[in-house]
């Protein structure tokens, strides 16, 4: 998604240790115009799976995953960190471990709104080791629904989720792929995804 | 709002001392037609109070603030409960107790993203007592931007929040107003605001 690389290339800045600082328009601070076009392209790519339900993880996968619940016009549910007073008893439970501050974090769903009929896509902002996507495939297995699609809005490619998930036998669809940093410099995938269907398409 | 009263009035469910359940479209599953229409009412409330940027809290607030920046066409901002590894140093910080868990949470934002030069709207889930929205106003104060709007989805009109925010002399919006549960019987306000300016509008 050549908008989302320009303004990752004009905005981004490269931290060291793996970690890309996208404050200014995802993590921190939003831009809304951008959001919508991610949302627009996540349903672009997933027009096609049936899906009925939209998953994604406190907090900052809520705006993308928002932006593209709007596009597809699905219901979003965002997996919380600490059970709410306003939660039914016995929730899904799975653990992760955040990728960039170390500690371990809970997700939790109520069966109310994860359901065994569900056809499920799970989107987040970024896709690097993985783990917190993981978490949410195993909730989505807990409740028995069926998975049909992976998105994240950057993947570090360089950090092994896509092989991660590779076994799941879905498409997972990345709106902007970067192979690696150097120096300063942030280099995107170039490969053209392999056929995950009728809409496969560059993950750039 | 009328189409928010009949969402709540159709899914939302009293709990008990004071605490409204709406997680089938608002703090854990979103409805994400009418987030849209949430923002637009949001943006039509605030559209001549010349806002430069939108601020809200993580979690639940994120995703009517975010409907609402794409009406306005502004940047939202929202503060963080933890400070993640990409904030810059010294970022603005506040202490505010959660309503409905007690816990002490801190909301903190960068100042790259609030400056003295800012015109800000805070919107959040719930008015209640206001104490995270008593929170971001003073994180507001510290960068020295202009407060001109405060907006709240759901308004609990007998914990006192409105007039704990009164002195600020702002436009305070709320879509829908509680005055009272009557056991599992959810009461409306029906008073006319008082005049907030050219927009001011009822609650309702």
């Amino acid at each position: 998604m050549q908008l989302l690389k320009d303004k990752i290339l004009k905005e981004g800045k490269y931290l060291g240790r793996g970690i890309l600082k996208v404050d200014s328009f995802m993590n921190h601070q939003i831009d809304p115009a951008l959001m919508k076009e991610i949302g627009f392209e996540f349903a672009r790519r997933f027009k096609n799976v049936k899906a009925t339900r939209i998953l994604t993880a406190e907090t900052s996968g809520i705006a993308p995953a928002l932006a593209a619940a709007m596009a597809l016009e699905l219901p979003l549910v965002f997996a919380r960190k600490h059970k709410p007073v306003t939660m039914a008893e016995n929730p899904y439970t799975e653990r992760a471990e955040s990728h960039t501050h170390g500690k371990t974090v809970d997700l939790i769903v109520s069966p109310e709104y994860l359901k065994a009929e569900d056809r499920i896509i799970i989107l987040d902002d970024f896709l690097a080791s993985a783990r917190t996507i993981k978490a949410l495939v195993k909730l989505v297995a807990s409740s028995g629904a069926t998975l049909v699609g992976i998105g994240a809005v950057i993947e570090k490619g360089f950090e092994g989720g896509r092989s991660a998930l590779s076994e799941l036998n879905i498409p997972i669809e990345s709106l902007a792929s970067i192979a690696n940093f150097d120096g300063e410099k942030i280099n995107f995938t170039d490969y053209m995804l392999k056929d995950t269907g009728d809409d496969s398409i560059s993950p750039n």
